[in-house]
């Protein structure tokens, strides 16, 4: 049985309120014997642990690391095996486009063509954003009959396109052959179901290219990450949850819309997202606070960096606290130890507050009391149902 | 591939004894440090921890509180969101009605109607049980053609109704509106299927509301919980054992019967069960010995009571390690935090005793202990094969 079929008839909706504060690649590998997270100086998650329960996130299953879509996918309850979201849409996201049901994300990279049209660059050089920018304007005079077309620029040599009209598919081959020396590749369907957007982006990237030829370096484009957008059950239709996002990265903000959160856009601090964590406090009753920091500063490798990032995510717990919210989780998408200076699948660790906590004496918050901890190990999808658990809000199974 | 199909090749039939010591809602919350079972003095379970593989069982899933049916069905091994046991069916077995197959169950309410016809009240003034008996009686002299009809008392304004005759379903909505101010609803099918139980269960309540119109509280009845009753496959055709339920409420008795179990009546206290237990020993390989004070003190918030219960059950511990099982699980069906009143979705303490344990040394038996135990935390549906194991029941699988 599906799990969100069987949780809807237990479901109760009440005003009790969870925080979900997630540190972006909390979890990490020890140096001198001790994690990231361990090495920290963090009074207040400390303190916390011991009136809390400990426990372990492991992202998809184990061994697998996530992006930081199927990351949070899997903390909001939604299986990121079965719910993937494809790069086009989650880069869509990820500049605030509003995507529609039915549209086709397309991952676009700027690239070079040598004169026998050759991919000599599939990068273009790496151009600046604001070349991304000046030349992307330059592809908005394509037009294709009864279709609507978005060009968004992302980063450098990456930018989205989004197809808007009836029958679009992803079930494509790519543009972008991943080698340099051949030309682009000509877009397959695999099935008939796919023929006309295949037609639709072979027409675009000819006209694209015709459009770029005097271009230096941007003389072509490439496409990968097909996605159609299909809207997935809200946290609303599966929880009875009224839920916020308050994110100061779009792609974070992104995947709570995914899934029905309203977004709140925080330039800045994480003391500006508890800034507006309190401002919408009355109006919600589950938060995902997201906390960029501690992701980016592993992916950099800088151990220390990561420590001090840590540091300033403790920092605001008290804050937090002080809202008396019935549930407060403190845990991260997947792991980024900054000796791999990328994500991993090592469980994550996780902090669960609640006043129905079945907690134990521990030093502190971290990976080596995690996986002793009350809370156990669980995979991050099972996560939800226990939140609601903690705050109430889910009746009894069966008599 | 079903668990019982898998296991079915690999069973062992011997005459090794396992005794499934079931302590109602074991499992607590801590006060000043320590849950129920930590607190209580239990000199026995805790001698015996060391010698034993501690974990812990989640009911269910994680975060899902179970009632007393799923909760025992996983202990059973039959996963309980597969095998769904409605109230109607639980209600009869709670008083030990010979349900057959293709019985239709309901669960029925004796209420108040104003003179308007709207419910004024769901639950009859919570009339006495002696009152329950004197109505119902009445009712009896309802008859439809070809209709086996049963009436059960359960308690105050709670009763059972059983229909027997082919062709029944539970596919239907409820004549209870859940509210007053209202008139009952007309039961309606949902599905052809239940245009003859929709009709047969519409004239009842008619009748009975035409036999009850001058009672002052009980001028009618409210319907819902239907279930038909499909036999689970039985403790022989999936394990080969010849299992016995001893237990003192006979709602547990009931879910014994079942998944097959011989059932034993106790009337009185845990030693009275072991008394009993003593005297069919020879009889089954298989012993499932119900202990309800655990839980009610929970549910009564009485965390003190609740101690004193599980010391109860510590003091026949000796009793039954002298018979000599090759298998002793001391667990309970889900927690029941005295704080909390209620059942909880917190994982249930386990204690496996068995020649073939790989134990250490543990402090004595209690959540802290079992969520670090050598048995680890499974879900109660994957109990039944470890013990099988333990009790040198199974074979292996594959070459």
């Amino acid at each position: 049985m599906n799990t969100f079929d069987f949780l809807k008839p237990l479901i109760r909706k009440t005003d009790s309120k969870i925080v979900l504060f997630v540190c972006d690649g909390l979890g990490g590998l020890p140096k001198n014997g001790k994690t990231e997270l361990e090495t920290a100086n963090t009074p207040n998650m400390d303190e916390l642990a011991s009136r809390s329960e400990l426990g372990q996130l492991v992202p998809v299953i184990p061994g697998i690391t996530p992006g930081s879509g199927p990351g949070h996918l899997g903390l909001f309850g939604y299986d990121p095996v079965e719910y993937q979201i494809g790069r086009g849409v989650l880069s869509a996201l990820g500049v605030e486009f509003a995507i529609q049901p039915g549209d086709l994300g397309v991952r676009m990279n700027f690239a070079t063509l040598d004169a026998g049209g050759n991919i000599a660059d599939r990068r273009a050089g790496r151009i600046p954003t604001e070349e991304n920018v000046r030349i992307l304007e330059k592809l908005r005079q394509i037009q294709m009959p009864g279709i609507e077309i978005h060009l968004l620029t992302e980063k450098e040599y990456r930018a989205v396109l989004v197809l808007r009209c009836s029958g679009l598919s992803s079930d494509l081959t790519d543009r972008d052959p991943q080698v340099t020396g051949v030309p682009p590749n000509v877009i397959k369907p695999n099935s008939s179901a796919a023929e006309k957007s295949a037609a639709l982006l072979n027409a675009f990237a000819e006209k694209a290219t015709e459009i770029l030829k005097d271009e230096p370096k941007a003389n072509t484009i490439l496409m990968r990450g097909y996605a159609v957008y299909e809207p997935l059950p809200t946290f609303d239709e599966i929880y009875g949850l009224n839920a916020a996002a308050i994110a100061s990265y779009p792609m974070y903000r992104g995947l709570g819309k995914l899934v029905g959160m309203s977004t709140f856009a925080v330039d800045g601090s994480i003391a500006e997202e508890i800034d507006q964590l309190e401002k919408i406090w009355d109006d919600h009753n589950f938060f995902f606070v997201h906390f960029k920091y501690t992701d980016s500063t592993g992916e950099d490798g800088d151990f220390d960096a990561k420590v001090k990032r840590t540091e300033e995510a403790d920092c605001v717990v008290p804050r937090i606290l002080d809202l008396h919210p019935d549930v407060l989780a403190i845990t991260g998408d997947h792991s980024t130890p900054s000796n791999m200076m990328s994500h991993s699948w090592h469980p994550i660790p996780i902090l669960v507050h609640s006043k129905h906590g079945r907690h134990k004496a521990v030093s502190g918050f971290g990976e080596t009391e995690c996986s002793m901890g009350t809370f156990g190990t669980i995979q991050s999808k099972e996560l939800m149902p226990l939140l609601l658990a903690h705050a109430d809000k889910l009746n009894k199974f069966g008599a």
